[in-house]
């Protein structure tokens, strides 16, 4: 009775592209240096990430993180589906959202579509990460990732947490990354400092999600730390705020996640506190905000199949409307096959932009969109005009591809990050059987 | 300056399946006979289609069909996108749609996004169209099928329109078939006798459509004829009434094209005539709906790289809701690409729908939804339950597979035919340069 699940095999641990900041589209604040992959988590944290038989393939499955400090703070984001798995709905319903101590994270089975069951293997996994840390079940935040309609194989994830336990430390981010990966290809994880008025502090991220990606915010599981003293309202603002920017602008195929949880931890160890509406707080909101946004581009490169970015951004009078028009060019699986084969197909824009925002019928004149690529205009008020192909397509041909729509009006704007649509995406998600 | 195409190549002309009614999803009226492809047209209609050299192969790239008789009555219907194209902003807004004479289409060129030349260059063809069949230009629908941003090739249709007249035939519809068709694999054709309580008249039609398929009604190019006499009011109410039941209830990309156009057109020579509200009316409304649900149907098996057909229908108390569903499901890339490698992986019918229809926050339960593939149930109240694995993977396996959801309430129900995703979308879609 085990069909149905999405048995996806991992692809690979590669380490983080370095160095971390290298989109075009994310400048490194210049008070913000990247520390590289090794130097373990910020004061206050401990991690490990272990094997406890989840995934057939014996690759590490269960991630354990550990706030040390006496009065941590935090706050969290899920997936705003219909159908939240088990470790989702028990978060959200049942923890101290502001002042979570742990994580309990496992790959290889998401635990959805499993019911009052489900609720139960996620509780029972979050009482023993409790006793084992000695923290309260409150405290304790439970993310799984896998195949939907599996359950928890409890007792493994019982005996996985005692052995992620005794290998907790500082350095264990790498671990607990490699944990919690499924179908990615490459680490998506940053160690940072963030030089601030009053001080120094540190700041980390680990992140998962190749598939399933839609915007439609956390679309992941995405854990971030730092040792600066946040007071509970502003980890909830600016983690509210950087989701939106971020993983919230992302698509791989427009599938939302029954299991994304998005979660800010700050142990405060670093004595260096962030005061409301402070320069410090502007500053840190910069770093958090670059973090969370090269996180979401690393994920988008290394969507299922994927070889290129594209980013679209939308200008016009109705943010209603260029939300739409962006996220109709994003997720079409026509201007996202041009953008893997390289080739300018603008037309495919026009339709797609045309297609979403509908026709009003005989009373209403065409759409009028000017369209550029890579700064290239190919198309005013939707009419073709001249460019130099050659070097059009030389452009386009490159890792990352800016596409710009003006729609009549002024005054909204927005952007969608996406990856192209490949036959590895139909590999990754059709040849293989159950 | 002619990047931006969609230059997609022919890729066969390969004759219709055949029986015609082939599908289990549309038996045929006991009173609708098959005449197969080789009877010709209706009485009353002649069509050729030619060569005149807009597409680069060579191949037929335009046709021509004629309506002889004193009174033709017609109906039609076009895309809703808000980037239509020149020959859809021209036969929309120009033509006597309720008495039509002439169609005039090309393939190779969908003549869209060329602004105010492409209107200049569709009303110049469609002059000359009238001109040589003695017609007026209002009477003359145009419709283009190709790639976007591309100039029609005006001097080559002048002098294919020509070459067509002389050509016009009664046997002219598989020749007029080839001349739209552009990556079509086969031919999406049909002749067909209707025995009516008062006498026996014909249905013909003739259709093209691959990619950029998506329910939003016509989605391709349609075209039907008959000999059967139907007010200008009973034409307009069964097109409606029949697209919305076939052409509107089909996915391959969830992508709406600019050119879609569907026309009916009657001669009245067979001497039966339709009285509105009569039994005769009814009995050729369910010949026309198995007609335009069965083209619709190929059309989606033919959808560029499929080999397997989808049908989700879904069932609970709110329209708006279990439409949602049913789209979200037809256009999901992780359903389709499980579809394709004959997965039974419900898991992504549960994360499509979830995602669809969003989450509300803490207070709303999660969506409870029963899931059955080929009436074999998967899934109750968003849970697994057991069924037999084998069983359902062979099943599922099949040319055509059945998924059936059931939300909360009662009352409301759709459907949505969809094909798979292949890698052959994608090599069809990025793996050519312009």
């Amino acid at each position: 009775m085990s069909a149905g699940k999405d048995v996806r095999g991992d692809r690979s641990a590669a380490g983080p592209p370095q160095p971390f900041f290298h989109s075009r589209w994310v400048p490194a604040p210049a008070h913000v240096r990247d520390l590289g992959p090794d130097v373990g988590l910020p004061a206050g944290f401990r991690a490990a990430g272990v094997a406890c038989g989840i995934k057939p393939s014996g690759n590490p499955d269960l991630g354990l993180l550990v706030c040390d400090s006496p009065n941590p703070v935090s706050a969290a984001r899920f997936a705003d589906t219909g159908t939240p798995a088990a470790p989702v709905l028990l978060s959200r319903e049942r923890c101290t959202l502001s002042a979570l101590r742990v994580v309990l994270a496992n790959s290889g089975c998401a635990n959805a579509a499993t019911g009052r069951r489900g609720l139960e293997d996620a509780t029972k996994t979050q009482g023993a990460a409790a006793i084992a840390v000695g923290a309260q079940p409150e405290e304790v935040l439970v993310g799984s990732t896998g195949g939907i309609s599996d359950y928890l194989p409890v007792e493994n994830m019982l005996r996985g947490i005692l052995d992620a336990r005794g290998s907790l430390r500082r350095e264990g981010d790498a671990d607990f990354q490699y944990a919690i990966q499924t179908t990615d290809a490459f680490e998506k994880r940053a160690n940072l400092e963030v030089e601030l008025t009053s001080g120094v502090v540190r700041l980390s991220a680990q992140c998962k999600g190749a598939g399933m990606i839609s915007p439609r915010f956390a679309t992941m599981l995405c854990f971030a730390q730092t040792d600066a003293a946040l007071a509970p309202e502003t980890a909830e603002l600016l983690l509210g705020v950087c989701l939106k920017r971020s993983f919230d602008r992302c698509t791989v195929d427009g599938q939302l996640s029954t299991n994304d949880t998005a979660v800010l931890m700050c142990s405060g160890e670093s004595g260096v506190a962030l005061a409301p509406e402070s320069e410090d707080e502007l500053r840190f909101g910069d770093a958090f905000d670059a973090l969370m946004r090269q996180l979401a581009i690393l994920m988008v490169a290394d969507g299922e199949g994927a070889r290129r970015i594209g980013r679209v951004v939308v200008r016009g009078g109705h943010q209603p409307t260029v939300e739409i028009a962006a996220r109709a060019v994003a997720n079409s699986p026509l201007v996202k096959t041009a953008l893997h084969g390289g080739d300018p197909n603008w037309g495919r824009v026009v339709q797609a932009v045309g297609g979403a925002l509908g026709g009003g019928g005989l009373n209403r004149a065409p759409l009028a969109m000017d369209i550029s690529l890579e700064n290239t205009q190919v198309c005013s008020a939707s009419v073709a005009v001249p460019y130099d192909e050659a070097a059009l397509t030389r452009a386009i041909g490159r890792p990352e591809v800016e596409y710009e729509i003006v729609l009549p009006g002024e005054g909204a704007e927005t952007e969608v990050f996406f990856s192209d649509l490949s036959h590895e995406y139909v590999t990754i998600n059709a040849d293989y059987t159950t």
